[in-house]
């Protein structure tokens, strides 16, 4: 792996698991093993670098996301699907938790990816529930923006709930509650 | 107001806004309008401080949401009474966000108040979900922890949503659209 690539990989790790103010150019020099001026031979600071990190982060969480939201089923057995598909649950989502780091927000660059990502994934998701309600299989009245909020909050909560009680557990019950409430409205048998 | 109580106060502001990590002895300080021997009279460091910080926060977190969910209303009216009371969503919620803060969760003791109130809430949002299966506003079929989570989960989920797109209406689509799924197994005319 290149110097820059392995700065950019240490730097969403550290993103991941300390946040923006929470990581310092000392830590993710230490950990790509790289001197100070290969970073800023390749990067014009941290900022710079943390865009790239955040960029890469972003675009393999909607890669991963729609692996499973484009995969076969039904609409309702996609949206279950992206549900439940596996996660390092403890971990937290890597894009989701930028939005509360302060720097990250105050930031129109830095947080464009995260906005983006978390944007598409709610249209992605509205697009498959008017699918669902085009084929009759979800009922027409549900409003899909609306649902698709609903089914991403609960992702990102169910992070919340899981780190604050330090088990996956939290997570999986979140899931399954709205699967449930949504099933009542998948008129299709499954 | 008492040195200790704007210290106390100055900390709950700023770990709202800006995370424990990015909470520095000198800006509680700074805007407690305090000298940093009254901060070591009245608590051991930081952590000492952030836990009387972060309990009281917990403890109006608390309050607040009883006094929704216990108010007048059937089952599913309190549990839309919950999720539709005036937050302040692009700050985020200042218990929840404790949850992406790793020094927080790394610490026993500054994590049990944030899970203690997240899972005081679910235990709260089930037992009202039970009180509607009993009285046969709710489908008898729902699980009511279940949906606790996923009541719990698309509020912290909202807020992440929220301040990613800078805007409080990504919060109030997701709450739309969990409370359309809900009603559908609400039997109750509202």
């Amino acid at each position: 792996m290149s110097t820059s690539e392995r700065l950019i990989e240490s730097t969403r790790e550290l993103l991941w698991e300390r946040g923006y103010v929470g990581t310092s150019p000392k830590a993710i020099l230490e950990r790509a093993g790289a001197g100070q001026g290969s970073m800023y031979h390749h990067f014009k600071g941290k900022p710079d670098l943390a865009l790239a990190a955040i960029r890469r982060t972003a675009e393999e969480m909607r890669a991963t996301a729609e692996g499973v939201l484009g995969g076969p089923g039904t609409p309702y057995e996609r949206i279950a699907a992206y549900l439940r598909r596996e996660r390092d649950v403890l971990r937290g989502c890597p894009v989701g938790r930028l939005t509360m780091d302060p720097d990250v927000m105050a930031d129109a660059a830095l947080r464009a990816p995260v906005d983006e990502t978390l944007d598409w994934l709610r249209e992605r998701i509205a697009g498959i529930v008017e699918e669902g309600k085009a084929q009759g299989g979800f009922a027409a009245s549900l409003e899909s923006e609306e649902v698709a909020a609903a089914v991403v909050a609960t992702v990102q909560g169910g992070y919340v709930l899981a780190r604050a009680s330090g088990s996956p557990a939290a997570f999986d019950a979140g899931v399954r509650g709205l699967l449930s409430l949504l099933s009542a409205h998948n008129t299709r048998t499954e």
